[in-house]
């Protein structure tokens, strides 16, 4: 404990706190502990805790999509920090659907669990007044609640990571860059917008809203976006795509576009992005193989940090309500550093 | 129960039927009524309703890792039929650890949970006959359960995906194929190993431990085993990789040791399987552009068979033990397809 102590830069007895789960020490400093708890690998016994509290001993996580590789990942550090607290954990997904968000929720909530992490899809959390009221504690993760709620929120900096993704491109020479989004009504893709427009802006860049392509990462129509985009008459050198789900599509509907075939691994055949330089939002498997230059949101550290939160609310931690933003990180791997072509008509 | 009525649009009746878990209501409408009686903040005593019935409509999954993207379709599917019926989801990771496994299993089962579907990780499940004594239903998915462990099963046809997978490349005039696959004690693991031996024995070509390679899907121990087999007097021409994450890290090892450098699909670069032909157990994202051919599971498939067996039991099915075997399915994309080296030494 002097080590973790020492580590996070607080007094013996904060640490003791922390651990203990005791009030008086607020979020931000809890959190610095439990980073450098975990940096040193320091773990307490959680067996008599759970008997101790009067609690359920169970949370609820709501997620977009258990099947998707960035909500599995958050899940999974959720799933540890709860265990590491003796809880168990039930998960659903919401399909991206306010109604079946909120049925969950309060599906979660009619089982007593003690707590809740929310990605939500709906932008109406008047639902939760009563559970608050009833003393459930919730943390909302990705996406922070809609008006009037007052919760502890984790974020990713979206606006920041597509404003480096952009700024990246534009570093490279790119003047006519295509944002292809999720549905505008999603907060991380406005806000991806919000730093995609930024990035133009402090580049001297017009915002020209026939590059932008927002929707659904569905096949067909990032297909048809790519190729009315390419088709254009002054169409873009560079793509900043904004989610991991929609990279990938990206490549797959770019192979098909350029008519370069698939295998290009094994086979070593020609580049499957016809010429175009590309950074995509969120890292995926494979991206470093595919030579793809992403910025990276740590989904992992999203799900942990807003554990932490909860279980300090749970801890009896009555601060007031924190927003906690996470950076993204840039990961240059090639097809965000290529030139665009010579320009032929000015020559 | 009559603003429930009211509000879902029901009789009376219908809510009486979803309330007291009876038959007789679809699917839709049970949730359509239970949506409404979360809205109202209708509130039945859970408590005295799971003595009363023996039911908490809660059932508990144990999976490998949730972060894992097999398990993560797996544990999708088996939300999804279990929100059908009206219940909620725990889900734990076991992390490939028996004694984690018990654990989870033992806590969901003190939360009174309706049933199990178990990955197991473990091959003693003795510690499950109390609960099974208790009424506790359980399904084993993926893995069968321990010797002296009598419970349904819903497995992929394991054996029969190697063995098409190693006849592929057979037929493709391979004659020293390797087989790099997981730790022999998974019984997947050791199914697979088994199906890769039948196709070599049905084509009269020798088994040679040599070109066997077991172990975790580590990149170092993948990379150190790949590089002792490439350097062998007589290499191996084609290699078997017995998982999605094995396949995945192969990959990655044979574009480091055979020096051609990442980024091939953005640059076009020479193939990064040094010659070798590869077929992957497991499909896998990306498969498809990067032209790798896999023998693919269906793990949604197996995780909503699992799910409807366990309701199934749950709504009173007293059957025989049941086994479950899924097809798998071989998916050409080039890296299978590649005829071998002709050799210098028979000339």
């Amino acid at each position: 404990m002097n080590d973790v102590a020492a580590a996070a830069g607080v007094a013996l007895k904060t640490v003791s706190r922390v651990v203990n789960d005791e009030p008086g020490v607020n979020a931000a400093t809890a959190l610095r502990v439990k980073a450098a708890i975990d940096r040193l690998g320091y773990r307490r016994n959680d067996g008599a805790r759970t008997l101790r509290r009067g609690r359920t001993a169970s949370i609820g996580l709501v997620i977009e999509d258990a099947a998707d590789v960035f909500y599995s990942s958050l899940s999974r550090a959720v799933e540890e920090t709860a265990l590491h607290h003796g809880c168990l954990l039930f998960t659903g997904s919401s399909q991206e659907d306010a109604a079946r968000e909120r049925d969950l929720v309060l599906a979660f909530c009619a089982r007593r669990v003690d707590g809740l992490i929310i990605v939500p899809a709906g932008t109406d959390h008047t639902y939760l007044a009563p559970e608050f009221e009833a003393g459930t504690r919730a943390v909302f993760a990705d996406r922070p609640p809609g008006a009037g709620c007052e919760a502890d929120v984790v974020l990713s900096d979206n606006a920041g990571g597509a404003r480096a993704g952009a700024a990246h491109l534009i570093a490279h020479g790119h003047r006519r860059i295509a944002f292809l989004g999720d549905l505008p009504r999603i907060f991380t893709a406005a806000e991806r917008l919000r730093g995609y427009r930024e990035a133009l802006a402090a580049a001297g860049l017009p915002y020209d809203e026939g590059l932008v392509a927002m929707g659904p990462a569905d096949p067909a129509r990032l297909r048809a976006d790519l190729a009315r985009l390419l088709r254009a008459a002054d169409p873009p050198t560079a793509l900043l795509t904004g989610n991991g789900r929609t990279t990938v599509e990206t490549l797959r509907a770019l192979a098909s576009i350029t008519g370069s075939a698939t295998g290009a691994f094994v086979e070593g055949v020609r580049p499957g992005l016809g010429g175009l330089a590309l950074v995509g939002f969120d890292d995926f498997e494979l991206a470093d193989l595919l030579g793809v230059t992403v910025v990276a949101q740590d989904p992992a550290r999203l799900g942990r940090t807003a554990a932490d939160l909860l279980f300090l609310r749970l801890a009896g931690d009555d601060g007031p309500v924190t927003r906690f933003e996470l950076p993204t990180r840039l990961i240059p791997r090639g097809s965000g550093e290529r030139p665009p072509p010579p320009r032929r008509d000015h020559p």
